[in-house]
């Protein structure tokens, strides 16, 4: 394993060209913002990779959080935020868009970073934070003490290992581990290796870290999460909150897997392009139907957009359901222009008939009701001492339901249960691809077939 | 409606002619009896209509009791009541077969007529009895006394009735009315017109006929029975049995629809060779998937034959639901030569994968045991907190569910709950017929395509 770790070691630390390239970048970014906050009386701070070194050699992002007095008010902040964001950015000479997490803040691109000018209050205790991004400064300010020199390089394994596997990040599409966790991680685990041997033993709802020693046993608040990581600077909050069930499971079974057959292909695995032809075979194999809805991504933050794709995913498999269709899978892609929900049903197309069961005859009031419902619109008759009817489907395919579902207005989508910004895009248009468009689609784009190998391979444990 | 009526009797009242055949038939038959069996010191006597003259005039069936005194063992009154039948019917210069209710009798073709000659115990009281046959001279005998001359033609408008709407006969394939239980209803209504009036606001459960008066109220063990005729000769006894709520819904309907708007039609309904090419697009237009078992009817008498078709069909539809096929109906057809078991269904075949959802990730006990059962066989992930698993059919056709399970040895077939008659049968070669198959089937067979045409319009409420 040491020499894997090695050999790993030497590809994710920044070489001397890359250190002094984020450091110059860095100096240049914060001395374009000291010369805009020093004048308001205003002090900033880095996201923690960038002060503890922890940073991946791939990482080109940098966060500065201004800090505003608490006595301003939450709008203000936003604009005045806003108003510094954009002053930082145009001094660098750099391009900017207003992204939007829990607040609006400027995102600028300047000499091939990305630069994210946060504003967030200043609070003297942890607990008073009003949004997730105050908080930022007092993780900076524990770790400044407990943080050591040699977990830096046992952060970054963490981290790479973590990308390798594909769950790290908080963000709400990965669903992962932030680097904030993986500091923590080590800081509680002291190496890389000692974390894998213990991960690998890892039950989900099993697991609490507690380094402040807040609690004497687990809270029952964090009962249901498969991971819990008291945060040191606020005991209510759970750093591994945001961590899945399944990339939970994913983590302990690939420490389990490296233990047992080190290898850098878990910090980097191969990807090949994937073979249309072979996810075609894949998906006639299973003998079910494909269906998918394609339409314009909206132009907003991954944070605020996953959330909006998943809730409207599960709105129309629900939808489907309601249609008695019987929902196998969904999924979720969405690039830059495109966004597409894939079904996997069991048929894309139902009997014209349905039938149902009645009340016993014996129930006189049961029967009458029935027998009103279903006389003029089905067929009825008795098996065995139920009514049974013979009604009709309006609908009987699956094409069908989304064309009816998701024809309507943006108001009208949005009040049948499909997130805002989603509804707006598909008000203005949406295309359902079957089986063959689908195949098209991924033979056109290589990250959608690479999407769709892996909703066809989904598996925990190889066994093939 | 009386002219209705008045038509109908011109129909169903036995010419002078036709009284006279049947006088002298049963005159001949009851002689060769009373010479065979006299010298064995046993008495006889007729089925009921034949004593009451309630019979239609195409009846061609005469029923002969064959009364033994109640000493004798089973065994022996079979085996005597077999040799007096046979006598019996080769005085006639018949021929014979030997048919199996509850017990084996003689079954003879005279002149044109069925004879059946039945062994039963002479008993002196109704509650003595050990099998229903035994009962028919007691009803003779409570009939002699309560019904009248006039009963007759009304007993034949309502037997009439009921074979128009295809509910007469107690027998296990019909499931209606017996010859007894019209004479009763008519000891009890008088006059057709004011069974039918009656018999239009019945329903199911409530109605309780008790001419002997030995009930105060309905006896708890009727309770679950559309209809209850107490038979005036046993108290324990519904005559009205055998009626199905369906038919009991069926003559209910029937008589409200008769009485809005009388016509001859409910008692000789018209019966067109059905349309196949017509069956074809309904079966078409369902959108289901029809599959058919055809085998060799056994050469067993209907009571027998109809509880085992029911029973086979039955254990085979609950076969295709545990390989997860929906059954939206099935059916049976039963001639001469062949018999057919038809399945209707939501599809002839389903997807490769299957999806299980499997123990909260949380249960680590349930997990383990989720885990390892399908860890090899097939894939595995999460899903929100629940394990699921994705494993793969071996039988994906209803076509291949029939063959794997029918293709066995007679043991092997009534050891999987196939009723042995039926097992014997299917054991020798069964085909199965798909949407073609069925159609041409039709093609080639009238009453099948008559069969698959009632399947395909059962409805209690014609609204079409």
């Amino acid at each position: 394993m040491d020499k894997v770790l090695f050999a790993v070691l030497k590809k994710i630390t920044p070489s001397k060209t890359q250190e002094k390239e984020m450091e110059s970048i860095k100096e240049k970014i914060l001395s374009a913002a000291d010369s805009v906050i020093k004048p308001l009386n205003l002090s900033r701070t880095l996201a923690g990779s960038l002060m503890r070194n922890t940073w991946l050699p791939d990482k080109k992002e940098i966060d500065v959080f201004i800090e505003f007095p608490k006595e301003i008010s939450r709008d203000d902040l936003e604009k005045q935020g806003l108003e510094i964001g954009k002053k930082i950015v145009k001094k660098l000479k750099g391009k900017h868009i207003i992204a939007y997490a829990e607040h609006p803040y400027v995102r600028g691109f300047v000499n091939g970073f990305w630069v994210d000018i946060v504003p967030c209050y200043k609070l003297e205790n942890a607990r008073e934070i009003k949004s997730s991004v105050d908080r930022t400064p007092f993780h900076n300010e524990w770790l400044s003490e407990k943080f050591k020199e040699e977990y830096i390089p046992e952060t970054r394994l963490l981290k790479r290992f973590l990308k390798g596997i594909g769950i790290y990040g908080s963000d709400a599409k990965t669903l992962g581990f932030s680097g904030y966790l993986c500091e923590l991680l080590i800081v509680h685990y002291k190496t890389f290796k000692n974390f894998v041997k213990k991960c690998s033993k890892w039950k989900p709802g099993k697991v609490f870290i507690d380094l402040e020693g807040y609690y004497k046993s687990m809270p029952e608040k964090f009962l249901n999460s498969p991971l819990v990581v008291i945060d040191p600077v606020d005991p209510n909050r759970n750093v591994a909150a945001a961590v899945s069930a399944l990339n939970f499971t994913k983590l302990v079974i690939s420490c389990e897997n490296f233990l047992g057959k080190p290898s850098i292909r878990f910090f980097f695995p191969k990807t090949r392009k994937p073979d249309v032809k072979k996810i075609e075979n894949k998906i006639k194999e299973r003998g079910t139907g494909f269906i998918a809805i394609l339409f314009k991504t909206p132009n907003i933050v991954e944070d605020t957009l996953w959330p909006q794709l998943r809730k409207t995913a599960k709105r129309i498999a629900n939808v489907f359901k309601e249609y008695d269709f019987d929902v196998m899978g969904y999924d979720i892609w969405s690039g830059q222009k495109e966004s597409v929900l894939v079904f996997e049903l069991q048929s894309l197309r139902l009997p014209k008939i349905k039938k149902l069961i009645g009340p016993r005859v014996f129930s006189e009031k049961h029967s009458k009701q029935f027998i009103t419902k279903y006389k003029k619109t089905g067929k009825l008759w008795i098996e065995g001492e139920n009514w049974t009817a013979e009604i009709y489907r309006k609908i009987q395919t699956a094409e069908e339901v989304i064309k009816v579902f998701l024809s309507n207005s943006e108001k009208g989508l949005r009040e049948k249960g499909i997130a805002s910004y989603i509804a707006k895009s598909i008000s203005k248009g949406f295309n359902i691809m079957k089986q063959k468009e689908i195949i098209d689609f991924a033979k056109k784009n290589s990250d959608f077939s690479m999407f769709l190998k892996e909703y066809l391979e989904r598996n925990l444990f190889c066994n093939s």
